[in-house]
């Protein structure tokens, strides 16, 4: 018999399941109330136009060149849209700016790829996107904190990545309604970490699926247009975008990409090419036709439900938690953070709210590269309804609550 | 402006671009006869039966969760499709055996990533595919030579890559009219691979792509279907078989497969998990109904059509090769390995090949990962009509001639 464990890399080691997705695999119950799953509603999926554009490209003389291989950039015809998406965000940039990606989780893993030798540092948010986590764990950095809000001195993270054997590669951040909090950096937030960078001579990722979903407030500029302006032109840049279709269209076609300088761009191209040709060319295409047509139409009607999802919830919260629980108020996306009174393990309460209440949710503490947050947890309103969010909050309430005052 | 090349992973070093990628850009001139491009026939691809997959699909019940997020071994569906495909193949498996990947090679990246620290060793023939070396590139190993005909002791590979700083982790081969020779391993050549890597105590990667497409003799048993048998059950054995889609339906969905026993499934899901998530549901659910309806009878239609073609291009070198110039027969597949007489340096040939007679071919020095083969040639006979053929290996024998001759 094969002794698999002697023979794995030694970045196996920091391979663990997504707690998350584990979860998902059991919620999949009709009486559970999920609030777990931080995915789109598939019933707003516009399948009708995917329907035609799929047998529009199929039924075609586009057919064969659709089935067959493709260049590893990605589509000229869906990088020329998404250079004009990216355009109306304030970043002057072509096709030769975009590389596409089998959704932006692919985009995580080859700027991982990219950028870091083990002992790498990592400059991330506490807590942070899981999967960024999981993507660049398999090149084997180190995190160090990142807090848009404070103006740490260079020179202190640049000494401690010298120490541990590497240097400070890139900064990670999710800016609009991050996963898992919610939470949106102001300009002065992004200004900081485009400065600090600087200072660092080092990368900064965009981490944006969630971009398009703003329910209130005005957009804050992202940190590549911001940077863009500074430097001059994208060329010029230290930033990479990471964008997606997932939360917007579809996240079936997995397809997001990375808008950046074009050397870097390149770069990316060749880890493409290496570790899978090309995302299919067929869905592309079907995306481009898609979003052509459909992208501003579709996203307000998606926006219009989930904006009523949030603000349910956010009046379920008010009703029915109980002191001394706090929560974020988010200005789009699909999340709310919850922070419970402190000595409330999430993780347990998770069992009791699945058990008593059928409620679910996911736990904060796999948001924490360090494994703190154990008294934090996240929300997502985008899959249940008005009803179901109210009647799944006010349970929730009740659990916390017991919990809460069992515990005093 | 950014330093970007003193931000990227040390591993970037090792990431180049594909020669033969690079020239399929070039070659799309209508008067090229191009032997290069080893991509199946677009003509036959079944786009009529992926039309009715994908509006079966899209139009019906099922469309909502094939737009979703999917599980990251893969829908259930096209495992079980692809279980019983190997079981034909003399492997007794099921879906859990199965990790559906974009590609194989996709694949090849993921086991790269499980299994190669940096200064490991991958065993490798020589010449061998070129994205399997791309693919392993990004995970710094070292190659050392594969000779299935030759009784290598184990203990010299071992002692070499325990010098180097590692040890080796597996034996890579594509046994079956192999990317770029042609050429095909008998049983003893396979048992002894097997039994190399038993006396390593490594893994073995069978690369199988163009298994399905044999036009004469009989099949030779996949080193999995040897290996499941020699220890007993799949659970036992140590050899990950790659299977594709790309040369049998259509290259475009991107789908391949692994099957191997399950505990090293599981690893290599929890990297597909943090690399991309999972290939499109949409897209394996229509290759399921696809290879459940036409898999058989397609691939028939396919291989007579390449038969006719590898027939016509052994003919036509034997009519116009000139003396010194070698070349493989296969049995199968897609390739033809051509060996010029020594001194010829077949980069060079085709600079005056594409100028003079306007036909392409690809050089054999990539495949090699110590750079020789100056003297050798892939050519495919996968693209090119009968009369093409014809007529492109005459003009490319003037060429070779023209050249021995000058160089005499």
């Amino acid at each position: 018999m094969t002794t698999w464990d002697s023979l794995y890399a030694r970045r196996a080691s920091r391979m663990r399941a997504s707690e998350i997705r584990e979860l998902l695999k059991l919620l999949d119950q009709p009486d559970v109330i999920s609030f777990a799953g931080g995915i789109p509603d598939p019933e707003l999926f516009p399948s009708e136009a995917f329907k035609n554009a799929y047998a529009d490209i199929l039924g075609g003389p586009e057919a064969a060149k659709a089935l067959q291989y493709g260049v590893s950039e990605g589509s000229l015809r869906l990088r020329r849209w998404i250079a004009g998406h990216m355009r109306g965000l304030g970043i002057d940039c072509g096709p030769e700016n975009i590389l596409v990606t089998s959704g932006s989780q692919q985009a995580l893993d080859y700027i991982g790829k990219l950028f870091l030798s083990a002992e790498d540092t990592a400059l991330v948010q506490w807590p942070t996107y899981l999967g960024a986590l999981q993507a660049f764990n398999a090149y084997e950095p180190r995190f160090e904190r990142l807090d848009p809000g404070a103006n740490r001195p260079a020179v202190d993270c640049e000494a401690k990545a010298h120490d541990a054997g590497g240097r400070v590669k890139f900064a990670y951040l999710s800016p609009d309604f991050a996963n898992p909090t919610g939470l949106t950096l102001d300009l002065e937030e992004r200004r900081r970490i485009l400065s600090l960078a600087g200072e660092l001579s080092c990368a900064v990722v965009e981490d944006a699926p969630y971009q398009c979903l703003r329910y209130e407030g005005d957009p804050v500029r992202p940190l590549l247009a911001l940077d863009c302006e500074t430097s001059g032109a994208i060329e010029n840049t230290r930033t990479l975008y990471c964008g997606s279709f997932s939360k917007s269209l579809s996240p079936g076609l997995r397809l997001g990409w990375v808008c950046a300088a074009s050397e870097v761009i390149s770069r990316l191209v060749l880890i493409k090419q290496a570790s899978d040709l090309n995302t299919p060319v067929l869905n592309q295409e079907a995306m481009a036709r898609v979003a052509e047509e459909h992208f501003e139409t579709h996203v307000a009607k998606t926006k219009a439900v989930y904006k009523a999802r949030r603000d349910a919830m956010l009046m379920a919260l008010e009703k029915h938690m109980p002191a001394g629980t706090r929560w974020t108020k988010p200005e789009g996306g699909m999340f709310i953070w919850v922070e419970l009174p402190d000595g409330i393990d999430a993780a347990e309460l998770l069992a009791t709210s699945v058990e008593a209440a059928r409620v679910a949710f996911v736990p904060g503490r796999a948001f924490h590269p360090d494994d703190s947050g154990a008294n934090t947890l996240r929300l997502s309103f985008s899959c249940a309804d008005v009803g179901k969010i109210e009647a799944g909050i006010a349970r929730l309430g009740k659990v916390i609550a017991r919990t809460v005052t069992s515990a005093l």
